[in-house]
């Protein structure tokens, strides 16, 4: 069954390869959008292993920060979609001298970011890619292997790749549920300046990406990503009648605090548009990943948002006024 | 020399107390702004400590993440002005049910943080506090203090001891030094709806803070704190004439980032505040400690800032909409 999917013989490959190297902590070393996916799996390690500390760092960060921890006791997972980061193409180098292993998520076979891994994993973008190809399901699926080889933590592993078959009609139904609230949404508030993201747990990377990558970059409206958790303590105040928000309710752990900011908002603001992921179709994906799952079901569902959000502003996703246009 | 100032025996007493324990995972737990002033800590010891882990969690997201790595090895930091913010007393008393110890920075001896705490420690607070006397001073001496007692690591420990009785004219003659500037800026721009602020390594929490405690939660203006790496990959495409951004330059080895940014917005940008810790006089301040303490002082710069835009936009820093006066 795995072979019908991409990069599934590589992630089998990349668990061989580290099965029998001591690893004590993992570094998830990307840059914007890159960076954002790997919060949910630095969710799942800090939750569930014992024995495996887990960072997520921006890639120059990391570089210049230089933690004292990364050797070859570490292993260093990083993203960048044609391999040429230069940031991240650093990051690996500057692993491999320090003694670590490192496995990149990647497109391009022959770029440098593949060229300075041990193990290089390929997946596929797009809208209309099937989301068991996607990186947004491989990585999850990556770290749910090293618990699994690591720590003999098979479950959760096994609940995802069963769920591969069924991941793109449960992201597809999610998305045409969803449509006519969104196609609203965006129709009412379409000259606005400026939209909160609010998250929390392994949906708070999915508010930043959408925050920073979406709104700010492709459609050029100023955002925030806000934690739901610290929302309460300074940032509400800003809440009032006026002020967007659009606020992710996922289904783990941390859903009471995503419950907590949908109450206040409730009652102080106005222009709040709800994503749960309780509206989601989960009933044949195993109930141990419906946490993750979600997460990125989040993520599409944004992702057709934004497309919304382009036809009523009548501005393109993908024009931009810097990004490898001037030197920076 | 030590007996001057507040909190010194605590904290020699707490440091005395975790001596003979085995310490693995070090947790800052706490929420908003005292949450971000142990983001430099974290940075301390992501590239001092070759063998403690250091995490940053809002307190609640602490709870409901339920770190797997939370054990009778785990050391959590809390922090809390008055002890009873009610996620950060029920993630202590969490804490003490997995075996950690806690060690809690609040004014009040009698409160709740307090009672569910190993060790606890003093600090002041206000804008006429000695620095040396504040948590933002105490925070960082424990972190080094750790890595002293742990490591054997004493030299940035010592240069900080030292540097206590030169704080407060350091601080005062840096605030000094930017107050024409910063009146000028906030005169300028004192109608503008939104502020980005940018900072990478050790600064990022003070830009983190000063978005969400001085410009939304005081002020109700919109703002977001980017990280002047991630700027690159995604947020820079909002930068224009018209958007404005404070920009903090420290003196830890990330500093290569925020150029880079003041780079870019020197090019792109116009309505830019630059706060450079090289502008501050710390010739009497040993070298080694420059970067964190820097980073303390830009916090006091921008408080500074915070009075000036209290003043101009006529809106008073203690009122509140809706903390202390609503159910939330």
């Amino acid at each position: 069954m795995l072979e019908n999917y991409t990069g599934q013989q590589e992630i089998y490959d990349a668990l061989e390869g580290i099965k029998s190297k001591k690893i004590k902590s993992i570094f998830y070393v990307a840059c914007g959008g890159s960076s954002a996916l790997t919060y949910s799996s630095k969710y799942i390690l800090d939750r569930d292993s014992k024995t495996l500390f887990a960072e997520v760092y921006n890639s120059n960060e990391f570089i210049y920060r230089s933690p004292a921890k990364l050797n070859e006791n570490s292993l260093v997972i990083a993203i960048s979609h044609l391999g040429n980061t230069p940031e991240t193409v650093e990051a690996a180098k500057f692993s491999k001298r320090k003694g670590a292993t490192v496995i990149s998520f990647t497109q391009e076979s022959n770029s440098p970011l593949a060229k300075n891994s041990d193990y290089r994993i390929h997946y596929k973008y797009g809208p209309q890619v099937n989301p068991a190809d996607s990186r947004n399901i491989l990585i999850i699926q990556l770290t749910m292997g090293i618990l699994k080889i690591k720590e003999g933590q098979t479950s959760k592993y096994n609940a995802l790749v069963s769920s591969l078959p069924k991941l793109q009609k449960v992201t597809h139904d999610a998305i045409e549920y969803y449509s006519d609230r969104l196609s609203r949404y965006v129709n009412q508030y379409k000259n606005e300046e400026m939209f909160y993201t609010m998250a929390s747990g392994s949906n708070y990377g999915v508010a930043y990406t959408f925050a920073i990558c979406i709104l700010m970059e492709a459609l050029w409206i100023n955002s925030h990503a806000i934690h739901a958790g610290e929302y309460f303590h300074g940032p509400f105040e800003i809440t009032d009648k006026n002020t967007p928000f659009i606020l992710l309710l996922g289904l783990d752990e941390t859903r009471d605090m995503e419950e907590r900011a949908r109450t206040f908002l409730e009652q102080y603001g106005k222009k709040t548009l709800l994503l749960d992921a309780k509206d989601f179709d989960l009933s044949e994906i195993h109930e141990s990943i419906h946490g993750e799952l979600s997460s990125v079901i989040l993520l599409y569902v944004l992702r057709s948002l934004s497309r919304e959000f382009s036809k009523v502003r009548n501005h393109p996703l993908d024009t931009r006024r810097y990004m490898h246009k001037v030197d920076y």
